[in-house]
């Protein structure tokens, strides 16, 4: 079976995954006779003879020069001032720009901030490329300067299960940088994005000297680590319909109105919410028919409107037993 | 309906759920006319009377003097040296032992440590006995000196979710420490458990003032994520059969010898399979019979022996895509 993908052409604004999720599993393509693991291994090769033909999308190489301090007086002149690790390829590096609006280095001084802008590799991502690809050697930890991106995993079929979406101001990739593992998932941009990766290293030594920095990885850790149980708990004792109300709920939440109502815009794709509740396009779609029948939901505009939250909301405590 | 649980008597060594998980589901209560929701809310208020009755099993009370440094010259005399939350009932605060055996806390010296000690609150539990309750006001962290515990929630229905087991020299807990947000899961005794219960201020102390401790702490905590990063995806992707091949693999894998056979001892329990792949004990009893039937898993004497390990991890590894 020839690899009919990424050719060179589509390789700066290919969809992510290489086969397409649920629109290209194996079963679907014609002509092929390989087992679905003959096959994602293969991709697998693909995606390893064209990532060492092109150079890392990231690089996971340690500092060339490693600093005392992280801002210390020589921290933003001379090597460690410049990006490091300037690679070729599809997302060549750009000129560095503000951390100032990522939260978790609010403790620090704009000058520090700045000095470790300077540090960092920048580099721009179009909508659905992919800005850490999981089964790369990359343990850098990514500041979303501009943008939203999705944290995302691929079953061997092809199935998408979605974690979590990172808007502006974020951080991801921590895990690797913390306990030097291989990445967990992959991060695909949903918009137009700016990321400044940090090396492990410095990451390591910003939180370490900086104790409100430390204890801020701590939290939103601590708070995934929250969501995943909660996940974990709905996926073992709830139906896919309730998991489907459960987030709409969740979607619907920051938007309650004074009247009750909630409007979801823009309008969820049934494939997201799929990929986040684990079922399929289908039963996304039944579930909001169901839902639209009753008058609980109804399209408005360029919305999803929750015509009763209140009454959403127990429909899930009930299952749930919140 | 009259509430028939817990008694008295029955107080110190009742088994965790009040329920009873899955043998005590309201449907199988006879002459029970209340709905699911109904019986839940009743079983919450009857341990709130209770807890309210004898003191609650854990305090979130902050510490009466917070000391600057945890160790200061004052940190191990006068009132801190007490434990901070002397409670009558169930489990009457103990003697501090020592932290040595906690790997958390390695970096510091015995001395600290003995200081630390004198601050935490011990008690002792028995098998089946609730260390932590989900829906307690404790925000407490839990090292765990002797014994072993187990993280665990329960659905509606009494379904038992279980996380994680914690064995002696680790902790639990953080997550409410950390972040000031109620328990997300309850926490029992698998065997006699002595825990040193650090209020969360102390824990922040300790964590802020000790870079080393702090990484400590973001690496379990990346380790949690990645596990349930790694449970999700098999949730979302594999049917329950995979998923207990997946469990039988994990727990061989520590025991691994070079005949590529590996013991799991004693034999896990079939619930305990259950509730740990979100399955059913009928499915897993099944499963284990495929296995038997096909040679790759045997009893002996009081072990699991998996004959062939690497079959087992190629089954795995294909669903997965490994």
């Amino acid at each position: 079976m020839p690899c009919c993908w990424p050719t060179a052409s589509g390789w700066r604004r290919r969809r992510w995954p290489p086969g397409g999720g649920r629109r290209r599993t194996p079963e679907r393509r014609p002509g092929s006779e390989a087992s679905p693991s003959l096959v994602n291994s293969r991709h697998q090769k693909a995606w390893g003879r064209l990532r060492r033909a092109r150079g890392s999308l990231l690089s996971g190489q340690p500092l060339s020069k490693a600093p005392g301090s992280v801002w210390g007086p020589g921290a933003d002149a001379g090597p460690a001032a410049t990006p490091q690790t300037p690679l070729s390829g599809a997302h060549p590096v750009i000129e560095a720009a503000s951390l100032d609006s990522i939260e978790l280095l609010a403790p620090l001084t704009a000058d520090q901030r700045a000095s470790l802008a300077k540090q960092c590799s920048w580099r721009h991502f179009h909508p659905q490329e992919q800005v850490i690809d999981r089964a790369s050697d990359s343990r850098d930890v990514c500041f979303i300067v501009e943008g939203r991106v999705r944290v995302v995993n691929y079953s061997l079929s092809g199935r998408e299960v979605t974690f979590d979406d990172v808007e502006a101001g974020g951080y991801l990739g921590e895990l690797s940088a913390i306990d030097g593992e291989a990445r967990s998932a992959s991060i695909v941009a949903l918009s137009e994005v700016m990321v400044a990766f940090m090396s492990p290293r410095l990451f390591q030594q910003v939180v370490t000297q900086n104790p409100t920095i430390a204890w801020g990885v701590m939290t939103r850790l601590a708070s995934i680590v929250r969501s995943a149980t909660g996940r974990i708990m709905d996926l073992s004792t709830l139906g896919a319909n309730n998991r489907v109300h459960a987030e709409l709920l969740r979607l619907a939440k920051p938007n309650l109105k004074g009247d009750n109502t909630a409007a979801i815009s823009p309008i969820p794709i049934h494939s997201d919410i799929a990929a986040r509740v684990s079922t399929t396009r289908e039963t996304v779609a039944r579930v909001l028919g169901d839902l639209s029948r009753d008058k609980l939901v109804i399209r408005q505009d360029n919305s999803l409107l929750v015509r009763d939250f209140a009454r959403l909301e127990e429909m899930v405590e009930e299952v749930r037993g919140d």
